[in-house]
């Protein structure tokens, strides 16, 4: 069933499939381009709750609902549930999915964590440990900047490299067997190393994310014995206008050019100019809703037929921003076929 | 090789190997009962830092070097590093253990993480994903109380139900093949649930995990269809002494009476009397150089056969004890054989 190939890399020779998901927004999300394509939008981001926390909460456990609902799957079917988020000691994912009673195993890949989840989650299926799974992650603007930035009605300003954190949360839902209402098949899978440039700019994560991307793509093509041409498109998580220039010098670099394929999460879930987003958005719900939302939908309608999805993730927090340490970035690769 | 069982648990026919393990701890936790038994003890909790989250981080290089030292690897023979921490954003794992340049894999289970750890570091071994991992994890005394407590310099008073976050970190190298070293031998599996009693005292967090710890082990009994008695100890990672008594009360009521084998590694680290450590032991790093000092010892000279080991953990952070919410607790079993 497994295949581990080169250093990092493992091949999924009965694929897992993912049988359903599911995208839950905000607000701004939902006015960006792919607003339409969405499960569920928000009308203000307290999502009725009582704390920015409890609303992300709420998110990934709208996003789990409505993913086991599609798939017709009840909690109890799922054998674990692979979550994580970007607050400290992940809370929103513990009170956000405690009521499902499935068993947890709590992931933390910061912005990367949907690569990280579907990548575990994967390696159960696959490795004969559950039958079905369903993974989870979110983030949100309000919560993300009181953990990492500023006070909300401090109203500093923004750089133009800054990223806008996504509020949204996106659930799949694994299986071993296809099922009717399949949309994507997992087929390979490329776990990414701590990468570090030394770059200090919390408001310029493309940047510092952008050396880990480009080392798990370049790592991936060098596993897999593979071209960027073997796939329709090259998906970075959150990498923003700034870090996607960084991203394909670095695997120019390294002899790859990917500009022709190469998408960003981040830069297609606002409109850049309208949405006064600058760089473009970030967080673990960036690349799972768009995930969902967008990429899975052209793979099931076979518009794309592979492509590689490659969530990136600032391994930062205030404490460490704040003690002077530098910013590393992790990547996690997963390819992703037409079901 | 995978089997399946009941509702949260798997057996490992092809068994995975702790095939070396390291502990390095502070120096309250080396003049503790166990104090001889750990690999290295520090002179002062700074290890040579510039802060106590460089101290942790150390702490976990310091680990996985010596881990890797015994089993005579590189950390380039390791396929993937399972590893977590406490801290916001799990930093003390960035930071640690970025230079070994082997894929991450960012657990978070708070206290349990130990044997989350443990656990897919066992499921990518036994499904084929790799032939060696390493798992570690880390707690520090006093990055835990500036993360979830108060300023230590404020000298607030700690309540009898209290316990003490162990600074110090256990790092094991699993494997696919037995070692001439070999430790142990992970045999089962058990991933828990969250359960929350609705309790909210973040200085009584035995009691606030104990419903976990007896959801996961009454669990485990039902889905091996075994007894206590199958087991030489079980073993929690840190409930401390009010913790233990909610736990064995909780067992009483599923009808498992487990007091005559249960010990928690928050009660062995210290001596409740002379060190001023109140309910006990605790934090990640509690279960983890436990297990690496003492439990691989009885195991490795086959005075105990078989344990079940159930890491616990507390899934609060400072925000969330803040806005009110309560304390749900997790655990993990690992069933541990003589090698």
């Amino acid at each position: 069933m497994t295949m581990q190939l080169g250093k990092q890399s493992a091949g999924l020779d009965g694929p897992v499939y993912i049988n359903s998901s599911a995208s839950i927004v905000g607000k701004k999300e939902g006015e960006g381009p792919l607003g339409l394509l969405f499960d569920m939008v928000g009308e203000d981001d307290m999502f009725g709750c009582a704390s920015w926390e409890e609303a992300e909460s709420s998110l990934q456990k709208d996003a789990v609902y409505m993913a086991l609902g599609k798939a017709e799957k009840k909690p109890e079917d799922m054998r674990f549930i692979f979550a994580g988020d970007l607050l400290g000691q992940s809370i929103a994912t513990s009170f956000g999915i405690m009521n499902y009673g499935i068993p947890l195993l709590g992931v933390y890949g910061a912005c990367s964590t949907c690569g990280e989840s579907l990548t575990l989650g994967s390696m159960a299926v696959a490795g004969g440990f559950a039958d079905q799974v369903v993974c989870v992650t979110s983030s949100h603007f309000a919560s993300a900047e009181k953990e990492f930035r500023f006070p909300l009605g401090y109203g500093n300003q923004r750089p133009l490299s800054a990223t806008w954190t996504v509020t949204g949360s996106g659930a799949f839902v694994l299986g071993k067997e296809k099922e009717q209402k399949a949309r994507a098949r997992i087929t390979g899978l490329t776990v990414g190393k701590i990468v570090d440039y030394g770059l200090k700019d919390s408001m310029n994560m493309g940047a510092c994310m952008a050396p880990a991307a480009a080392s798990t793509i370049g790592q991936h093509l060098e596993d897999f014995g593979c071209q960027p041409e073997e796939y329709d498109k090259i998906i970075t998580g959150d990498l923003g206008s700034v870090g996607q220039t960084v991203l394909l010098d670095l695997l120019r670099e390294k002899g790859y050019d990917i500009a022709d394929r190469h998408m960003d999460c981040g830069m297609e879930i606002y409109d850049a100019e309208s949405q006064d987003t600058h760089a473009g958005g970030s967080g673990c719900g960036c690349s799972a809703v768009t995930l969902s939302a967008y990429i899975l939908k052209q793979l099931e309608e076979k518009n794309w037929k592979k492509v590689l999805f490659v969530p990136t993730g600032a391994l930062l927090s205030k404490t460490s921003f704040n003690e002077g340490q530098t910013v590393p970035g992790i990547a996690h690769g997963v390819v992703l076929e037409s079901p």
